[in-house]
């Protein structure tokens, strides 16, 4: 696909104004339709029955009393749910996750599930299931499952990329490695050598709304479903796929969504709730309650991760290593992976080795976490800069700046970069008013810098003009941070019109073409660029249309403005006509005017960010407050500043969160102890200084608009530039997430206790 | 737009076959939803004031006490629904049918209407509004309002059609005339001139669903609506204009439809539930009762038609005339013109001329219904038809076959036909074994023939191929009658797949271009040739795709059978690629694979149909009994035959009831007196015989598969046939609809009057 580079560069008319998003209005009066709000006549409620072990065998479940008990619908096991994946293990792992197979692999996994006329009548069905567990040994911790006598979470895995393939079971489920260069050599050139070891704790995505859906199979094998989602066709074909259905007859509807984060990008219950429906023959209803949220839905990893830098005087970094333990809860997956990528992608580095260890733990599935795995990773590697920089003498601020990454560095994991915005972030940084803004008594100043890859992927949008010149904008992608309001403006911008003039609507599956998830920081880039190439297509149709207004050749029609114009001195007498115009003669011209584009929108940009945060700590408690936090991230050309903004904002305020109080805590039981928001606690307004923010617009070359994701690198930072932050106001090197005030307190004690160790002599 | 004629003979895989309709189990089973269907969180009920006068000046309307009780969230009058229509007064009507300015113009107009949290709360509201009529003096029937000095409905209206221009006001809105040669001459030719006047009562589509919708919109000026209707496209841009909204801030979904046959096609409520949601701020519900759909929803015109045709015995037809008179309701329409355009148009008429008068009357606003107009006029020129050929001694088929209209005949309306099937129908009907059976004592034979134009118009497809190789068929016209079938048998005959690998989706006003209705029997013939198109703009990615994966040219790859075959003996090697392939590939071949197509479905092609039918008539009593009943009809290509079959039946169902039965009543104080389904008797199965079908296919040289709207045309004979079979047993000529027990009593006491008269001498 050729992307005309020159755009990259052009003066914009509407692109880069703020106006209002066009769901706000909605969602702040309550008209808005999330997940729980939507309605079928008939409708069923349905729950699930969750396993109170972290990890059991399931000897027998006994539904007989439940399906007996008037009102109850439909009870189902996984014996409702039959393995069709036609050995796709990653597909049998989604449906065991969604309802256990055998055995219970976490506290909270789904063992069977009831669907009744209402919700007393479900909950004295879920009562009524007898389930007979013969309870196994687990494993909660990730360097406690890659002992060689922990519990084996999943008895099929075989580690992968290690040599000899093993024979034995492993809860190392995939070893990755990355890097360039001889870091032993390296390490010998270095005058300074830091080496540490760092852990962060389990996080949950902590999104507002809770999993919800409705779901509708007739026995006729089409479906219906309603669901807060991320990716309602990614949905469609996953659930089509668990349940035997065809892609096409599985119509799915994305709501609105109250937040995702990643954690909506997985199905969870929506095929059990489909498999629901089609046994009781009748709509069911499935709402997730927060404890189900927290006990089975998509944490982070928690970490363990090792970081080896060495520097020279001069502050080149001659060798950098970093060893990644991501546990990955029941199932397998590639986090440490996307951890050892991400973990030097900011710095220019001649020697460097990166090596991921996927752990399963008897802990939820873990799923995506805005940048997942990165955050962790920059944790550890971002804390050691610091101290190698500490070490050196060299402020930290130049001490990354002399080892960004540029245009042309081979990053880390692989590939060379193109123009690239981690430099500039770290000038701006370095130049900001914050960086020389006075701290006051026990207050310290950090910053940290952070990468992500922001994807790309399939893409389809149809835009359609109506009579009247105002034009609906059908997209796949699911809005969840005002992409309808960038993608509106992009229309606009291609058609010449007015943004008010475009409506932009979230298409269900059965009316548009596949679109890949809203994740990956790809919903503005992917389908902006979809947008503007159906755009284009319609301009076609309007100046052919113009053409045959006038009666004169299409090639001397020419689209300005917002209108058709006749080029060349033959046609001076010609008015130009306006896409009002053609629009009104649209029924007498040809019918309606279109535009259509089906994309792999490839050459998504790379995004860097450096974030500076001031932090108070009190000595006395432990605890912190955040005085002052400052953004800076290339954006590419943002669309709609206030909501890149607000991409930056979010963010860091969720890596502030994570950073200092957010934590899955797990008994000796294997049981979470926390599953709620008043013992997990998210940062609220009042924890929180203004979140001040600057965009950097370094165009992405391969995106007509230049534009790069943004929603995803600024919660990458702020765990690191919290920890250095800490570091600098208390004296003492945090090396575990949260930085809660015991952890801080302790962390103070026992630095006072070597202070007082070493004096005593 | 080009059409490849071969197409019209060409050889079907799945065209023709009979599979079940995808909606079919739905529908059944109570699981589709229909327009009273759907919720929104914090909807209210909505209800509407009516007038209980015919006509009557509204002094004033006191809502205030409406608005005082507490659960009401707004009341609104025609105040709240400013005339922004900028001078289009048939815009304006629209709004003034919706909700009374100033006078109400029939019983059952709305004056006002409330939304309040329950219906009890909406009921007491609309008792506390107080009105103040001014009764003024009413009509009911056409010919009294033709008469000078009948009290004006309209006093804006002047005749149109007329010479001069007239200046005073009129219940005769319109003048039309159409016809050719000279009728005086004609007349002058005859050896026989039958002279003979008809009345018809008006009728109901009888619809089971009644109107509903679920309206939201907001302070943003965004809105959606959920509503039965036969076009949600054409309702968004009436709602967006009445309402002062853009037309694409109006999402407009069609729920399922519990029929419409005409009566859905116009809005009368739906501003209405608009303007109560966006002065409420609340979603609004408005369903309507029955009695409020028979009161105040648009039924035919009630009519008197004299016609008078003149033969030589050799059977031709020198001339024939028409004069129809058609009450509109209290709004002008055009419905006498389209009695007058199709009253003659199955003849070859030397001859002919008809003359339309549209007029006004305190009733509610006439609307379409099935065929409109056509039926009347058919049952007036049907009958004296059968009168002619009596009087010259010649069998009614053979009269009609010697007249009737061919390729090339100049229509009485205008244009010159193209391949038509009036001729075959007639030659089908007299060689059908229904011709020959025994008739019992008291019954008697009827047959008649009907046409109808069918229309085209604007629409669009969207086709989307799944990853697994199933397609949605997203398409924005409603169905009404099995058209997901069809057109699914139409994507999958040009992809070359199974039925069953399509889903066909009635897409929302916000995902696809304009829709024109589905009227105009339009649905399959349209929305076919859009779908044909957009499968064949999908087939040129799918050769694409193949032709990238094979790395040969585009011009080498075919699509044949369902997958792309590579030409040429340099390619013999290459296994062909299904349609599954390629989709199972299209994520790395370039994303989603899509076919696209906006279109004006120019060039309808005529219908005509040939009914017999078999009544008993009880001489005693009058009471009628359908015996049996044959329908034979052009389908021109029958895509699906049940559903052709299916619409022959139900027009000639509708056309029995009209004919028999149904009728509103108006009482001398201009209020409707059956407004229920008790009262205002439609056919029930019971009531029936079997309805026999025979389906002729002359294809419509305009279509790539030959097909002509079929809908509508079957109820335009069976007022006719009926009206002659009703004759023949019981020795009496009908010239008043419906022929009821008590009418047909009272011709045959009139004629054994007469006939005692006469034996008296």
């Amino acid at each position: 696909m050729a992307h005309d580079p020159s755009y990259t560069n052009q003066e914009f008319k509407v692109i880069g104004t703020r106006p209002p998003r066009p769901d706000g209005l909605d969602k702040v009066t309550g008209r808005a339709k999330f997940g729980a709000d939507a309605f079928a006549p008939g409708q069923l409620v349905g729950l699930i029955l969750r396993s109170p072990h972290p990890h059991a065998q399931i000897r027998k479940i006994d539904t007989s009393k439940a399906e007996r008990l008037q009102g109850v619908k439909a009870v189902i096991t996984s014996a409702d749910m039959p393995d069709l994946t036609n050995g796709d293990r990653n597909m049998l792992d989604i449906l065991e996750n969604c309802m256990a197979r055998g055995r219970a692999l976490y506290d909270g996994h789904a063992v069977a599930a009831v669907a009744a006329i209402d919700m007393p009548t479900a909950r004295k069905a879920l009562k009524l299931i007898k389930v007979g567990y013969e309870i196994l040994p687990h494993v909660t911790d990730v360097d406690e499952a890659m002992k060689p006598d922990a519990p084996i979470v999943q008895p099929y895995v075989r580690t992968t990329g290690v040599e000899p393939k093993p024979k034995k079971a492993s809860n190392v489920s995939q070893v990755t490695q990355f890097g360039h260069g001889d870091v032993e050599a390296g390490f010998k050139e270095a005058d300074v050598i830091i080496e540490k070891s760092y852990i962060t704790e389990q996080t949950h995505q902590g999104y507002i709304e809770p999993h919800a859906c409705l779901a509708s199979v007739g026995p006729d094998g089409q479906g219906e479903l309603w669901v807060t989602t991320q990716g309602h066709f990614a949905f469609r074909e996953v659930c089509a796929k668990l349940l035997g259905m065809e892609v096409a007859k599985l119509k799915v509807t994305a709501s609105e969504i109250g937040g995702g984060f990643g954690g909506k990008t997985h199905v969870w219950m929506e095929p059990v709730a489909l498999a629901l429906s089609r046994k009781a023959n009748r709509p069911v209803k499935l709402v997730m309650s927060r404890e189900e949220v927290f006990r089975s839905t998509g944490p982070t990893c928690s970490t363990s991760v090792d970081v080896k830098i060495g520097a020279k005087k001069d502050g080149t970094i001659t060798a950098a290593t970093a060893t990644l333990r991501y546990q990955n809860g029941a199932f397998p997956a590639i986090w440490a992976m996307l951890g050892a990528m991400t973990s030097y992608a900011c710095y220019n580095l001649k020697n460097v080795k990166t090596v991921g260890y996927d752990v399963l733990v008897n802990r939820p599935k873990v799923t995506a976490y805005r940048a997942p795995s990165a955050p962790m990773a920059a944790f550890a590697v971002e804390s050691t800069i610091d101290q190698v920089a500490a070490a050196i003498g060299m402020s930290p601020i130049d001490f990354r700046i002399k080892n960004a990454a540029k245009e042309g560095t081979r990053a880390s994991y692989g590939p060379k970069y193109g123009p690239i915005g981690i430099g500039p972030t770290l000038e701006a940084a370095k130049n900001h008013p914050h960086m020389r803004a006075r701290l006051g008594k026990n207050q310290g100043r950090g910053m940290a810098c952070g990468f992500w890859f922001n994807f790309g992927g399939q893409t389809c949008t149809d835009l359609n003009i109506g009579v009247d010149g105002t034009v609906t904008l059908s997209v796949g992608t699911v809005d969840v941070g005002g992409s309808r309001a960038s993608l509106s403006l992009i229309a606009a911008e291609e058609l010449g019109i007015a943004y008010e003039r475009v409506r932009c609507n979230i298409a269900d599956t059965g009316s548009l073409g596949h679109n890949d998830m809203t994740e990956g920081s790809r919903g503005t880039f992917s389908s902006g660029m979809a947008t503007i190439f159906a755009a284009r297509d319609a301009i076609e149709v309007l100046r052919e249309r113009a053409a045959k207004t006038w009666e004169i050749p299409v090639e001397d029609v020419v689209w300005e403005g917002g209108q058709a114009v006749a080029k060349g001195k033959a046609h001076g007498n010609l008015t130009p006509l306006t896409l009002s115009d053609l629009a009104a003669a649209s029924p007498n011209s040809g019918g309606p005017i279109a535009g259509h584009n089906e994309v792999v929108a490839d050459g998504a940009g790379v995004s860097f960010a450096s974030h500076i945060c001031d932090i108070e700590v009190d000595p006395e408690t432990g605890a912190t407050k955040v005085i002052r936090y400052t953004v800076i991230q290339d954006a590419g050309k943002a669309i709609h500043p206030d909501y890149v903004e607000g991409q930056f904002q979010g963010g860091a305020v969720q890596g502030i969160g994570w950073a200092l109080n957010e934590e899955y805590v797990y008994g000796e039981d294997g049981r979470l102890q926390n599953p709620g928001f008043l013992d997990y606690r998210i940062p609220v307004c009042s924890d929180l200084p203004y979140i001040d923010t600057q965009i950097l617009e370094i165009p992405n070359p391969n995106h007509p608009y230049g534009i790069r994701g943004v929603g995803e690198t600024s919660i990458v930072p702020p765990l690191a530039a919290i920890g250095n932050a800490v570091s600098n106001a208390a004296g003492v090197r945090m090396t575990h997430v949260p930085m809660s005030p015991p952890r801080i307190l302790k962390a103070i004690k026992s630095e006072q206790a070597e202070q007082a160790k070493l004096a005593a002599g």
